[in-house]
């Protein structure tokens, strides 16, 4: 299950208070499965799976220890053996590391955030509880560190806080035992306007893991962009301007810098921007309108296009400068 | 059947002299089949195919007419009913507009460059024959145009011809009926040294309507890379250079400016180049090396970077500037 899409479930079912989030965030075994599954359980009922189904029994140990009461964090360790790992659909046996904390130990404004699309990080001292979080990105990155959170403990949670996907890291720093998790939700391309070029897009964005969805209409089109995080994107190939103008400005207005990429001559992109200047949207709220959209490749089929595209959407979301690696001095890996 | 087969084959027959070369360069019908088909016809046999298996019937006539032998170049027009259409494996009937000449009228290096996988152009008038070529791409471009090529006609053939791809389209031209052919391999991919990146750029080429094929001996990536064109793109992602010097060094001097991506550190770019000098390469014949590979999107992920490398190779056959379109005035589309 998505973690974004758990996270506002959590908020519309309004019963924080009790409810416990885990997540695996080691494995040994299972054949090669993936630590990063998240598990809400709000007593009665959860959101999320573990191990294949097996987070009743974790759950009832965590409950049972009368000692997590006054722990913010706790870690169990769960050991399947291959008949009951098979039992539970997984591949083979191993041995899980599990970290619970209670959602309302956690900090503020991170389930907001999940729920909103929003990048969020979470730096865990295994006795101490949760000791940073890192909520946004780009220049809305917002942090909280406590003291115990050392320079280089910080500089690593923003390396991979900016890699804007799920990763799970464990230190041993100082004596402690630290983990950072970072929480980011697959981008989502929602796009106004079906055409040969909208089916390539969707294609392009299939095979980088991501998820796209095509309107036509004025009413899904704005509930659909409604949705839509910091991660994300919103791509007009429309060229009706009554359709797409109160889009963009309900997006703007709600997720700041969000990529747009406007398909449309440099006359259309004039008036795309007169009538949002009419509707009060100000120009630097339009930091992340791309029009014409894509960069500049020579592109001429659809797949070509949409490879622009998504080549300048990676390169806004990351802060870099689309020209080739071989120029350049920094890091090659972002 | 793939064009610049056919030719390869051509050449190795070594029977040109009384060969003919037919396509399609208008169909009206056959629901909505696009034109472009090519058949070499040499008498007692032939390579490719002509409206589903009918070349039979489009060759018996050319060849019977006498007045055939004294033009360059012929118009056949061929009606097929939709049953008839139907048993050749088409969707519907219709009508096919066929150009056919001679292989030995075709001018100088144009039968020789598609063999090598070198995108080549003829503007032919239909009453005159061929008036015009145009073999190669960027700085190798090789233009013969004869008096009856106007400015119009030339400037848009080579419009037609930066879009490597095969394009036909035909013009009504002071009284003449001219017909502009690109004839373009589709664009390959040789990736020397397999891993989860070699897969993710062959989805990403798949994608795009090109092909790739991965080695990991010496042996066959320098036998594969033998065949590739300036079209096409050679990706290094095997750090040995025991591999990989010698395939870069051949490719080069067969196919100059050739793209050639290239994995690895600064450190290994710069020993690549020493090396590829030690062999004598000058750093003149280099200028298709892209090493690190990829253009700089903060890319993070195997199909991320795919997405990098394919956005480089297009910028570059393009000999555009990467950069986002909104910053340009130029035209949006190549």
């Amino acid at each position: 299950m998505e973690r974004a899409v758990a996270f506002a479930d959590l908020i519309s079912a309004n019963s924080t208070d009790n409810a416990l989030m885990l997540r695996a965030i080691k494995l040994v075994g299972f054949g090669g499965r993936e630590a990063g599954e998240v598990l809400i359980d709000m007593g009665d009922r959860h959101i999320g799976t573990l191990l294949g189904g097996r987070q009743a029994e974790v759950v009832d140990r965590l409950r049972n220890e009368s000692t997590f009461e006054s722990h913010q964090s706790r870690l169990i360790e769960i050991e399947l053996g291959d008949v009951e790992a098979v039992r539970a659909g997984l591949a083979c046996g191993g041995v899980a590391t599990v970290l619970a904390q209670r959602i309302s130990h956690l900090p503020n404004g991170f389930v907001d955030a999940l729920a909103k699309r929003v990048p969020a990080t979470l730096i865990t001292d295994l006795d101490e509880g949760v000791i940073g979080s890192l909520v946004g990105i780009r220049e809305g990155l917002f942090e909280q560190f406590s003291d115990r959170v050392g320079a280089t403990i910080g500089e690593r949670a923003r390396q991979l806080h900016n890699q804007t996907r799920d990763l799970v890291e464990e230190y041993e720093f100082g004596g402690a035992r630290v983990v950072i998790e970072v929480f980011a939700p697959p981008t989502k391309f929602v796009i106004v306007g079906s055409s040969g070029l909208s089916k390539a897009i969707s294609n392009q964005v299939q095979i980088l893991g991501w998820s796209s969805f095509t309107h036509d209409d004025a009413e899904s089109a704005a509930k659909a962009s409604a949705e839509l995080g910091p991660n994300d994107a919103l791509i007009l190939l429309s060229h009706d301007h009554d359709l797409t103008t109160p889009v963009v400005a309900a997006v703007v207005a709600k997720t700041p810098q969000i990529y747009i990429g406007s398909l449309g001559s440099r006359h259309t992109q004039a008036e795309r921007r007169r009538r949002l200047t009419e509707l009060g949207v100000s120009v630097d709220s339009l930091v992340g309108l791309h029009g014409p959209v894509g960069l500049d490749l020579g592109s001429k089929t659809p797949p070509e296009t949409a490879l622009a595209i998504a080549a300048e959407f990676l390169a806004y979301r990351s802060g870099r400068s689309a020209s080739s690696l071989r120029f350049g001095d920094g890091p090659i890996n972002g």
